[in-house]
């Protein structure tokens, strides 16, 4: 074995670094001031200097994937989306907290690096953090064999931002009688996807059907959506958002809990939101029990935000109530 | 389908709620006082006020895995070390810019979420972070059928750290005649693995051999080491380190060029360090020509340091002289 021994193990360094060659102008796209160094060195540099403005800054970390979201676009060969996807529902798990981001690192894994697949992955990640204002600080490519299945690929993320110490929004001054804000979601966001994939599996993906408005391929890689521009609104029309909870994993019933007083429960009442057609057909099709979609799937809620009953009235009417807070514990769908 | 759809899916949420239990106690354990909320919540919460005190703090982030490290692990059936390796990794990839770390975020992905498993991975992450004294903020356990193949796992982590701006290592004030010190390697640390376990493959990993001095297994699983003392120990004998370089994918002739200043390159002389026993198990089995050995593994250098050649009389004797800054551009082996 000579010369070429790491590339007859199957590991090819040239397309990683081509990879990364037609990666770097998106990746340098998103660089603010802030940013002293990235792409190419052992650590991307933030000047956090603006922290020192703050009363009291609290940096807030999330890492998370897509799932098997990345399945769908395999099938559809359609990559420049799922970047979006990481980006934005990582967004949401800081902005539950009050936080915005400051930077973002991705990681890309898959048994061989497809450079302009992967460049395609990281150009969808760098557009969405352009968008939200938010660096792509650093990253990490990896070729590794006999981990990932052929033609398989797996993306994950670490987004970081900051809030005041006096702004950390924590769901703990709710109360009984407090009224649930839906935020709609576009689809499945990043969710469910093992489940949906099996239910449509031996659907074709790409022809419209009339019933969800177009097709499944489509239905099923609608990018997930960023809650900043929601709670913007909200708050720049004065509601105090006294708690939001991102609803991924474990869906309505297991997320808002999660940010809930001891003692207090919710009632979220169906009928007063609209359940995206996809969740129908994926419930009708496979024959799902309705607990189940709820607990697997968003419904057509990507987050929820508590407020009082008193400034409901100055609700935008894109965000419906769809429950309120009660004594008691958990969630009821009723 | 009904009841357990998802599970049917092949996503088994309460294998992962498992998991998450019995990992709890060692993530916690890395907790300090910046910790305001961690493991639970979506983002983790990491009070930033002791930035307000640095002059001019710069965040510096990276995000890494361990590469094919994990099929070592899986092959021995030893999920422990690995985290570790993650976590130094990690540490070294941005000590390199002078920084030291202030919290991390793991992420571990396989086809099926096996608890035990999962919990001593992340309890090895957990583990090396509270050992360099940096909380485990966060992280993201993803079971993602049809992507991994059965019993292969992923392990990729974020670490941020910070620095003073002008105390940034960066090689910029590097110069001809400058010495380059090696920091000793453990062994492949994470890179090289794919080659390694090609080359290893059809030998037996728990039997010792006498010329490597005890088993292939063990000598491949050895923990990739934190150069933190090291860099600390210069430092406290008054070495002024010039530029710093984590030895990885691309070894000695890529990493190195990362930070010499335009125009600069070095000699490095072979016999001047230890290679350690497997890298030569390793290039005389797999018949590797010894300039692929020196792009794809550190040879036994995991970390070099340019120093000026008036202070190598102040390095202590662990840490050898093995080159010299040159007018010219990349690394020679000579």
């Amino acid at each position: 074995m000579t010369g070429n021994a790491y590339e007859l193990a199957g590991v090819n360094i040239d397309a990683s670094n081509r990879a990364k060659e037609l990666m770097t102008a998106a990746v340098r796209s998103t660089y603010g001031k802030e940013v002293l160094s990235g792409i190419g060195a052992f650590g991307g540099l933030f000047d956090a200097g603006a922290l020192k403005g703050m009363r009291s800054p609290v940096l807030v970390g999330s890492t998370d994937g897509v799932g098997t979201k990345t399945k769908v676009a395999a099938r559809l060969n359609r990559w420049n989306s799922i970047g979006h996807d990481l980006v934005n529902h990582s967004i949401n798990d800081i902005l539950v907290q009050g936080a915005r981001p400051l930077f973002f690192l991705d990681y890309v894994a898959s048994s061989q690096v497809l450079p302009e697949q992967i460049a395609a992955v990281v150009k969808g990640v760098a557009d969405a953090c352009k968008a939200a204002g938010c660096a792509l600080l650093g990253g990490e490519t990896a070729e590794m064999p006999g981990v990932y299945l052929p033609g398989e690929l797996d993306l994950a993320g670490t987004i970081i931002g900051v809030v005041e110490r006096d702004q950390i929004i924590d769901g703990s001054r709710s109360q009984a009688g407090d009224v649930i804000v839906a935020f709609p979601s576009t689809g499945l966001h990043t969710n469910g996807y093992s489940l949906a994939r099996r239910v449509l599996d031996g659907l074709d993906w790409t022809t419209d059907m009339p019933e969800i408005g177009g097709t499944i391929g489509d239905a099923l890689l609608t990018v997930h959506r960023s809650y900043i521009p929601a709670v913007d609104q909200l708050q720049a029309d004065g509601i105090d958002i006294k708690g939001l909870a991102h609803i991924t994993g474990g869906g309505l019933i297991e997320n808002p809990p999660r940010i809930f007083p001891e003692g207090l429960g919710a009632v979220i009442k169906r009928g007063t939101w609209n359940v995206p057609a996809i969740f129908e057909l994926i419930q009708e099709l496979g024959n799902v029990n309705e607990a189940e979609m709820y607990r697997v799937f968003n419904m057509g809620i990507g987050m929820i935000a508590i407020i009082s009953a008193e400034q409901a009235s100055l609700l935008p009417a894109e965000y419906p109530i769809v429950g309120e807070m009660i004594r008691g514990t958990g969630v009821t769908i009723s």
